[in-house]
């Protein structure tokens, strides 16, 4: 018997849902890089008739209660496509109709184009994705502390994203705040172009500066319009104001990144007990409905751009009203979001997190505890899996190394496996006497160099060598390690012409002015 | 709408498994101490066919290659069930309708006796009780450092254990050195009876000690023999010398409990590579032949006697010859682990745990792993779920208190919970204005005293805060937690009089010379 199987369980998992159905007939093949295939089989937080409900009130709020949109164009889109819409209160009442609309033209599978084919990562309900944590003000490591986000933080940690093959898309890690505010998407870009070749990630601070990012890309990946417009090339990040609200900045990025048919990721960030209801079913009920209101804006500006399905939903400490991640309300509340997600049929991008002040057990167990949620949700893309300390506040250097080797055994477990009988070893068995060991036998030797996950971070030694080593603790380790990735060359195919290219255009940029963010 | 549901999915776990169908028809009344309704469906590590494969290699490995059993009168024992023996060799051939005959009769659920009825637990597939680590060498602290364990580290690490309702059975946490070996079961049962009220654990070295175990427990129970044999009132746990030997002293521990109708844990600990074949499948069907082989000698002592089947497989770093946790080998171990148990359809002890040297994120990462691989696989029993180092040479007070803030939030999620309509909070959204808030609003006030799991050592407070207090990481405050518990007085009812004649029976007996270990 010689039979190759899924890594874990993936028949049931198929057998439980149609959605998935194109898995079976269509399993990718190995790669070395790209999009996960999520082994676990998604579990429910709720019984389906509870989010049915959910879903009927999220219609039933956007259809009688509306939501408020800032941006008079967006609101005329809206209007464009039947929605009721009340100038002087900015309010605007979506229709249902409106809403399943958009849920039908928004692509259930696109693939986002890296700076070349082998960095193509597909999105779709079922593959997996991860990114370290993204967007802090603060970086922090055991060398330098914890400062104010800089352009070399910010070019460093793309370094070490670009390192680790867990990493499947780039985010704004810090912000790198030594810059203008006005020139900042230049360094953001530069980095994200000439340190990276996964996919770059564009702020929604205002049309120029999308523009502008759109156009480095282009110039950097040596691209026509067309091509550009033929698939999505980078993303871009839009949460709402919750409760109800959706801010000039961010319904003007929707427009533009569905205009360009570039992808955007709608994510509502509702805390529970704070800019969200207290309940888990509550707290995703207010998500879905605005996450719903910005999809059917991009489809009805342009039907058929990319677009993911977001969600970020904890809860508050209700002693101190602090944000807490990785809690069980994070948990189910992941949980209930895949089923949410499952409604739409579109890609989704889900979070882990941690609370922590530095990157010590509490931050381990928090971002394990949150991921966990995530995995066994069905997310598509995990954010804030790596690195993130203070609810977003900072990223760590070092934590960015630990929470790897977590996401690294979850890359090693997402492989296809092929168990034959002798794997079982009978013979191997049959023929060791009673008491023996197996170190050195034929079927051991067989497979030692590739059966098992190798360690990236993790001291196995006993505890006499790790004390005669200099009792160094992994978060110490930690700090070897990403130095030694800084250390490393660019590998990077020489792409010197075309960063001339791209740099020239910064110039240029930057002499007019470069663009100020629009808030 | 109002609609009682299970934590997480169980609708649709229950639909997948005939095997679990009782729990659909009886469900558990929710209660405050007592073993938990594993809420995560089991997920399955490699394809039925394989893991039936795997069981018929383990049956045939048995009946064709034979065990080594260096026990005379469990030889006699397997003879007069019909297995051929070769005394000279002290090999026993055991035929396949012995093992299914003894599965036949271990019962599939059973109820273990604490020191009152609110401590009793309940063990059969589909329940979930954890254990922090058993038998380590040292204990650690970071007040006292690093020290072979003693007696009081044994008491204080019982109190530790018997704090925390996440801990359903007293496992042996440290070997306390500082007693003789003759008179060292005596100390762990003074402490194991006086000190916590849940279930109590009796090593198997030699009868005389198991003997004084029983009497010391029927002594302080006050019970009569008749009602010790009703149900188990204590257990032990059986190691097989892998591969294939079952030794002295466990094959007397199976003879003991069986006939006393005590329960025995039986754990091959087959580290793959090493004692084990280096594929998963080889050392779990050789685990699986071992746990069959001591579970028949059980049935065949006393048909009907409790028994759990158990595994403890990992792997080794094949650089260092190392053993490692929580890895991806060690989760998918035990994956594949609950298959084969649910082919025996026996209670099962699955085993978290880490390598790391001192309590820190390797430490978390490791231990949560493993227990993620543990919950998902349908353990009955998850033993070293918290405290556990060095694999298990050290059990450390601080990863006690942090790994059990993990085992509450898993507890937390165990819990029953009743979604309604109101929950959904459509008419709290609809009257809330965009951009409002939902701290003081009267569906958060109804709910915020108990919406929220409440945390154990996680400090959410802002970094400033943080660092005001004294940029304490969780190690510390893991300190201060467990010294608190430990200057809690002693809330067991009022034992004097039964204490009184515990002691004076252990007086008896150390004036006898007490009882040698068995080796």
């Amino acid at each position: 018997m010689n039979k190759d199987v899924a890594p874990l369980d993936k028949p049931k998992r198929l057998g439980r849902s149609k959605r998935n159905k194109e898995r079976t007939a269509q399993p990718a093949p190995p790669q070395a890089f790209g999009a996960l295939d999520n082994p676990f089989p998604p579990l429910n937080g709720f019984d389906d008739t509870i989010i049915e409900e959910m879903h009927q009130s999220a219609l039933k709020l956007l259809e009688h209660e509306g939501i408020k949109i800032l941006h008079p164009e967006a609101r005329r889109l809206y209007q464009s496509a039947g929605a009721r819409v009340d100038e002087s209160s900015e309010m605007v009442w979506i229709g249902r109709d409106i809403i399943l609309s958009a849920l039908k033209t928004a692509p259930k599978s696109f693939t986002l184009r890296g700076g070349n084919r082998a960095r193509d990562i597909t999105l779709a309900l079922g593959k997996l994705v991860f990114q370290p944590g993204a967007a802090a003000p603060y970086a922090t490591d055991l060398e330098r502390g914890r400062r104010i986000g800089s352009e070399q933080d910010f070019r460093e940690l793309v370094k070490l994203t670009q390192h680790f093959s867990c990493f499947h898309m780039m985010p704004p890690l810090v912000e790198p705040q030594d810059v203008a505010p006005e020139h900042r998407h230049y360094a953001i870009m530069d980095a994200m172009l000439t340190e990276t070749d996964k996919v770059p990630f564009i702020y929604s601070r205002g049309s120029q500066q999308i523009e502008d990012g759109f156009e480095m890309i282009r110039l950097f990946r040596d691209i026509s319009m067309e091509e550009f417009h033929t698939n999505p090339w980078c993303y871009t990040i839009i949460n709402t104001n919750s409760p109800r609200i959706l801010d000039l900045p961010m319904a003007q990025g929707l427009i533009d990144f569905a205009r360009a048919r570039q992808m955007s990721i709608v994510t509502p960030f509702t805390l529970m007990g704070a800019m969200a209801p207290i309940t888990v079913a509550g707290a995703m009920m207010l998500s879905h409905a605005e996450a719903l209101a910005a999809i059917a804006l991009v489809q009805i500006t342009q039907a058929g751009a990319p677009v993911c399905y977001g969600t970020f939903t904890s809860n508050v400490d209700m002693k101190s009203g602090a944000p807490a991640f990785g809690t069980p309300e994070h948990f189910r509340a992941s949980l209930v979001a895949g089923q949410l997600a499952r409604k739409t049929g579109l890609p989704w991008r889900c979070a882990s997190g941690s609370a922590a002040n530095i990157n010590d057990i509490q931050a381990a167990n928090e971002t394990q505890f949150g991921l966990w949620g995530c995995l066994m949700a069905g997310a598509t893309i995990v954010i804030h899996s790596a690195g993130w300390l203070e609810g977003g506040l900072a990223l760590s250097y070092e934590k960015l190394i630990t929470d790897s080797e977590v996401l690294k055994m979850v890359e090693h477990m997402c492989k296809p496996l092929s168990i034959s009988t002798d794997d079982i070893g009978y013979d191997a068995i049959a023929t060791m006497p009673p008491g023996g060991h197996f170190f050195g036998c034929d079927h051991t030797m067989a497979r030692y160099q590739t059966e098992f996950y190798q360690h990236l971070v993790a001291d196995l030694s006993n505890y006499g060598t790790w004390k005669d080593n200099g009792s160094i603790d992994t978060n110490h380790r930690a700090t070897k390690i990403w130095k030694d990735i800084l250390q490393q060359p660019n590998t990077l195919k020489d792409n010197a012409a075309l960063t001339a290219k791209l740099r020239q255009f910064i110039t240029t940029r930057i002499r007019e002015g470069g663009a100020p963010p629009v808030s």
